[in-house]
């Protein structure tokens, strides 16, 4: 079987995904629609695909599933159109920044038993799949309590922190998945702190650029995320589970694995410095599973309930800090 | 100069400074006091020196110093009385569980212009002093976040969790030094997690196993400090602080540092399992920097002050756990 | 400019290298020939090519370069003949296992003004090139001693072993070339000791599994080269330079860089377990500098002397082995 | 029992001695010897020990062993005058630079049933030890290959160079002492190339300043050598063990476990810059392993025999570079 798909948006991400689809062996990029044709165009001519409008797509026969990578704000009506319209769906995350428009979205889904698949990427990469894997293999006994350290090279510009939610809804986010994905307990109890340290116009435009937060679940399991707009050393992607008979950690990445020594020291290089070549795996790995439960008709995960219960911690992560108190969720 | 010391308590943390005490070249032990004979003999026949009740200590005109390793509930009275006497005192931490009561014993040291220095021995160990340094000399820029992680081999007999005032005020108050040193800025909220995952006797004994805890300053830097009272792997104690230029860590400590490659992958030793190996080093160094300060009449650091500020912060973060909110310091 | 690429050879180094061209964007694959015509079929139904026979690739308008990659004994005659059809070639390594052919062969391609690369995929893994990089940008100084560990996971079959020309001419061939392309110094002598201590069989086919060699260049730069059939923790390759002013090293490369932390120790997993895997990126670089070469009429390189070098250096470690001396070279 | 030790000279090795026996429980430093009076005053003051003539310490009823420091060409003639005088010897390597007096001294030490110590230090180091024992305990199977890799930061004074015998005799000796301890059978055959590249002034006084050397022995187990007399980057002592189950490996040492990121990447400080400060632990545990052989009448290790071996072992490298051939020893 070939799942056959369509990609609306055609941006930097879009780009990511359409390459991913494409060098599936089971699946086929048709189609492609931007609202800037030449974007659309591009696509199309690297991948040997056609320029649809969403419509078009919305009716095609020959469109098994859509990949959503359009702007954060039309990502709910699409899920709900493509759902009704019977296509599989991948949407980037959000879903959306307002948590009722995401419970609305998510009930059309299911009402039209959909399928829905939401981008937390980092759930796919390779070394922290085998993260994953080394907790249910027993490696490290029962989970208790999980560090979670996510640092970016530099801060997005403020235009973009002014429309992304904030950085706990844009940011630290995938961290709230990932705490969740590895904890395997939902957390009732958010604290976090916030700050500017990085650049004053993140402050004056109403966000944060650094931020710790501590997440606890009902049998006491832990976990802290510590966020940082600011990496010197590139992109700081580390987590750590500590169990009850040991822990497992997945180490940085960089792009080149060698060290340099003389009288200064003993110097490797820096760490990827973006998250599109430090990812490159995850993506292509989640389209894969996405793809695998089309062609198996299993269950989609993360779905839309997980794209739910990270922005509901993202959320109580803001209030905590505004509130100066610990924040239950759940 | 021969700094002339006398050791009041000869159980285990007492060898220790026994023997950093005779192994400095600048200092001489002359006597040790304990309430049971058989132990102040063992040190004296060991190092060559005499005992000696408290009160003979006290009015020695050949002691200029001594060194407190008597039980908790002592020190605050034997700091008074020493301070009294015109010795210099090093004492182990705490100096009392209760604040109102250090903050009295600190007064008596004011007031007699006694010289304390509390043994917070991590601020001495060679890799923290190594961090400290690569700070001080600019190599990451302005502290931002600092994350410390301090996880014992096994937890205590529960006889001594009862009498140690917890969790945060015994074990987790060297994690509160260290974060005030490297932050460089007091604390001024404190946010704590805290559950009992190890062992329930500890919980039935009305304290905790495992911890979590986010500190922030006025100007928004941010520490975070995992605690656990388990680790099959040994001695884990790590600190990293991230800055505006970079980030600094000290790695973990292990005897044997040898790699075993097979089929299974590539192994490298379990870390210290004990807190003498692994601060062998800082406990000699702590003490040479009390004999440097009493030599050249400079400041002795850490300070009755710096138990004062590290035992606030313990209570606090015990306050955040029961309230389940964010409790002001300072 | 795109260049027509025909592959001569559809077995599993040609698959490696039907994808390394399919996934060029400035490349496209035409023809694939193979004397089992199931094979060739299969590399043309995954990539979309036809299957042609050698003499209609030799004829074809429509093919630029070809990629060989039948058995070795076949090399040396293809090369003549793409040659004088005026077809840039790749060849996989070696030539031949004989230094006369080998040197008719360049002269053929010399005459003929023709286009060489050889395989040695190496010089083209990002790490290798990283350390090649570092050496050029003076990070070492001059280059003084380069050690290169080289051990297969496991042995070839036996009978591969036989036509192999044995392990200098198979297996250590890529360190002799990688050991030129890392002194920047032709070798001048060369000392070898072999054993057989991994399979016997390899001994009864007259070969050996466990190899040492020292080249040395006229200034007095050395190479050491460990080698050995068996390597339990998988495909280790190593490279080290020491220089006037530092040293540089590459590290080995697993597939999953995580660690698990336990009573036993901290464990990362093996390393990559066959060369496929290992050298993805390397047999994906060098179609693109041969490639590369072509369009902008460039130098390639490795090339067929490159080849004769490293044959030559495989012979005088043999003959090293045999005489029980150092062997000169050059 | 306590061991009661003369000490032979007064020097910078004199002085680490001095310092293992004192600080032994089981030894006590009774004298000490040295052609200047200072010297000797020196240590006698530091450690509470009385200057004596070489002769009294021979005649003295109160010293069990001595250690021999003293210039290398006194080593075996006061290594015969001690076995004769009954007392049990520990000499700094080497016994002698000459094959036929070493085997003349060994022969006086056998006749009078001597106790005799060679210190080839570096078998004591912890991690070396633990090297060792990964081997005993059979996690690397049967040795197959052996590296080692010893490089000093720095030359020493020509002058010195021009009395120790050459690198062969003076710095590897260690190094093929440590081959013959890990590979567990006499090397049989020895090529080696040597070099000068870092200082012209090593080269006029008729030695060189960097080596690789190859061993064999009649099993077929190979180890490779690399020396150089410079390393910018630190004391570089690493060995690795690859067997027939698996490796095993020795890191190098730094005073400071710390790591510095930032734009230039991740740099950790330097090795240590001083055979001293590496190996401190290394001379403490062969005094140890000295003092418990005389106390429990074990064979001492490593003997006279292993000074002659490795010996030996110099010589076959000298000649092999000398005659440009592979040399037969044992």
């Amino acid at each position: 079987m070939t799942v056959r798909f369509a990609l609306l948006g055609a941006g930097r991400i879009g780009k990511v995904h359409a390459k991913a689809v494409s060098g599936n062996a089971s699946a086929k990029l048709i189609a492609v629609a931007d609202a800037f044709p030449a974007a659309a165009e591009a696509i199309a001519s690297a991948y040997g695909c056609e320029v649809r409008t969403i419509e078009a797509i919305e009716a095609a026969k020959d469109i098994d599933a859509v990949v959503i990578c359009t702007p954060t704000d039309t990502h709910a009506d699409l899920i709900e159109r493509f759902a009704r319209a019977g296509k599989a769906i991948f949407c980037e995350k959000p879903i959306d920044l307002d948590v009722a428009r995401v419970k609305a979205c998510i009930k059309v889904v299911a009402d039209t038993k959909g399928k829905l698949m939401v981008g937390f990427n980092r759930r796919f990469d390779p070394h922290f799949m085998a993260v994953r894997q080394a907790i249910d293999d027993g490696k490290i006994g029962a989970v208790e309590m999980v560090t979670i350290t996510s640092r970016d090279p530099g801060a997005p510009p403020v235009d973009y922190i002014k429309r992304s939610g904030g950085i706990f809804r844009d940011m630290t986010i995938h961290d709230f998945d990932m705490a969740r994905f590895l904890l395997g307990e939902e957390p009732v109890t958010v604290s976090a702190t916030a700050a500017v340290l990085v650049d004053k116009a993140i402050g004056d435009a109403g966000d944060y650029d650094s931020v710790s937060v501590l997440l606890q679940t009902a049998s006491g399991k832990q976990a802290m995320i510590s966020n940082s707009r600011r990496a010197t050393y590139g992109y700081d992607q580390r987590i750590e589970i500590h169990g009850s008979k040991g822990m497992v950690a997945a180490e940085n990445q960089r792009p080149f694995s060698i060290e340099v020594a003389n009288g200064d020291g003993y110097t490797r290089p820096p760490l990827h410095d973006f998250f599109m070549t430090r990812y490159t795996e995850a993506y292509a790995n989640e389209i894969a599973a996405f793809i695998t439960a089309i062609e198996q008709g299993t269950a989609i995960t993360p779905s839309g309930a997980d794209g739910l219960a990270a922005l509901r911690l993202a959320d109580a992560a803001m209030q905590s800090v505004k509130e100066g108190k610990q924040i239950k969720v759940g």
